[in-house]
């Protein structure tokens, strides 16, 4: 099928740029001697999470249980969720899990170790529980350097688990001396530091200049979006993601109306102006958006985008997009040469 | 299956108050004897649109052919899709929608009529066609009566269409005038204006006092949200639906991280405070999300909501909720009744 013949909206990957994105970051990361684990949330599609491992990612990161559960199904065996997994529903989930693959987990109090530990006793697994910490993000983590010591030794101590390092998101310019602390405090408490774990597409490209990081965690780096173009991680003709809409409507000379509106583009403006760029019309803006419609802005009377039309819009957070279609079509040269299910996708809980 | 049980993130609708909004809408709208035609882009359900049904409505509205091909296959059979239909794909599905129900489109272009034509004398089925117009959403629609009625008269004399009348989004203080300058062009045309349909939750309750509308579309209203709590369309008490979620940290004294992020709750700010209203904690602020992580703000340091606690959330924008979950919770006095497949999420096509 050509992609012309792709009714829309509808989201197309190119299949050349997203190869070229997963080859580049693993070759940036292999240079520097740092393990690879893309996070999955992006694409939530288990064949790109394939293709992530075939090119040399040592496992992959899901944020929450669901998409590991889908990413097991595929024969994936190596995942790390970061996240606080609470509740008896989800630790017997985590179980199974554990049961048919290697995983890791993030943990930022006593109270989610604890019950890590129990439901590992319990069900009879044994489980690597990576301390998250937080550097200004304010979401997340612990708070200091000695109560990450404090919660690596309870891990540590705790029957069923085991200390599995550090973990935050994102790098930023307090995460270098947080480390190199809690590193000292660990080597006094005679806590082996195994795993730093980073997260971030925007400043992946830094990592190597911090020799203590082990592992690095992005995810948008493989689609791209115009929040990794103003970050200036992945520039525009490195956008594999974009998503194809029919001008519907031209009631003044100055509107233009697209059949993507928040439920195919999201709402995330993130200091974005507007919700998107017209690829083929980049001075055409796009100030809302309904549900169902993209709301154009001309800056100029003009009778293009005439309707019927076509054009490719290169959302403001590629992640969200992702997750409000069940399928993407991969494309090279103009044909749909697959038709990927995003298997991932709703997988909240 | 207790509501306890349910596992977080989840949405959960209050069955007695769903039945009341759609039982209290109808009345409102008989009362009138306005013709109720609910929009079911708010929740996608199809058990729900039959509740609507059930309770007097002559048919419902949908945004896209998706939607209306789910509701058709749920045994719908009044089906108003109030979106110009462009491009081939699309008018072979509008005739396989035909074939099988009563199909009205709106349309506001010679483009989108001679399109509609052609594919009924192509497909041999007939449609009623309703000219869309704007006053002030700037969104669709033609611009002034004397369009509305060039295009009308184009439609009437359109093989295969018919001249269903006029429909707008939203009623507002410019649409009487609109209406009624048109009216009177259409009756010197000697075209009969059947219906003339307005839509929109927010201002419902003013329907009666224009004696034109015939036919009111109406999404919101069955669940209600901050959105229409704001606009007092639907108070606090009678919103149905909830986003059920667990708090997951609790790295400081004034900050708590839920389960829920913008995949939960969507990113939809709307000029409202922060991205949802934790019932349980009212003064607790959610100024930020990640996209698996709420992030609330204390007003002051407390250990409430603890870790492992469950909070209900009111979202902003409830339309955009229903479109990220596969399923919904009926509940009724604390126990979950039904589990709503939301069939008709993520149908942008």
């Amino acid at each position: 099928m050509n992609v012309d013949q792709v009714e829309t909206p509808a989201v197309i990957v190119d299949l050349d740029v997203l190869e070229a994105n997963i080859r580049d970051l693993q070759a940036y990361l292999n240079r520097y001697g740092i393990k690879n684990r893309p996070h999955i949330k992006t694409h939530k599609v288990p064949e790109i999470a394939q293709m992530q491992l075939a090119a040399g990612a040592v496992g992959i990161t899901c944020q929450k249980l669901g998409e590991a559960e889908v990413m097991c199904d595929s024969g994936i065996r190596d995942i790390f969720v970061t996240y606080n997994i609470i509740g008896d529903a989800k630790l017997q989930r985590l179980a199974g899990l554990a049961q048919r693959s290697e995983i890791k987990v993030s943990a930022d109090s006593r109270v989610v170790v604890d019950g890590l530990s129990k439901a590992a006793r319990e069900f009879g697994f044994s489980l690597r529980v990576l301390v998250e910490f937080d550097t200004g993000l304010g979401r997340c983590g612990v708070q200091s350097p000695a109560e990450a010591v404090e919660l690596g030794e309870r891990i540590a101590r705790s029957p069923g688990l085991q200390f599995g390092g550090l973990m935050t998101y994102p790098l930023n310019q307090h995460t270098a001396g947080f480390i190199e602390d809690t590193a000292r405090r660990l080597t006094d408490a005679a806590l082996p530091l195994e795993t730093v774990s980073v997260g971030g597409t925007h400043v992946i490209r830094q990592a190597h200049l911090y020799p203590w990081i082990t592992e690095y965690r992005a995810g948008m780096y493989a689609y791209g979006d115009r929040l990794t173009v103003k970050s200036g991680a992945v520039p525009l003709e490195r956008c594999a993601l974009k998503v194809l809409s029919t001008v519907v409507s031209r009631p003044t000379a100055e509107r233009a109306i697209l059949d993507a509106g928040s439920k195919s583009l999201g709402t995330d403006l993130l200091g974005l102006d507007g919700y998107g760029l017209i690829l083929e019309y980049p001075d055409i803006r796009l100030p809302a958006l309904s549900e169902e419609h993209g709301h154009c802005v001309l800056t100029a009377p003009s009778h293009r985008p005439e309707i019927g039309e076509r054009v490719s819009v290169l959302p403001n957070h590629c992640c969200l997009v992702s997750n409000l279609f069940d399928r993407v079509y991969g494309v090279r040269g103009g044909v749909v040469e697959k038709e990927f299910k995003v298997a991932a996708r709703g997988k909240v809980v």
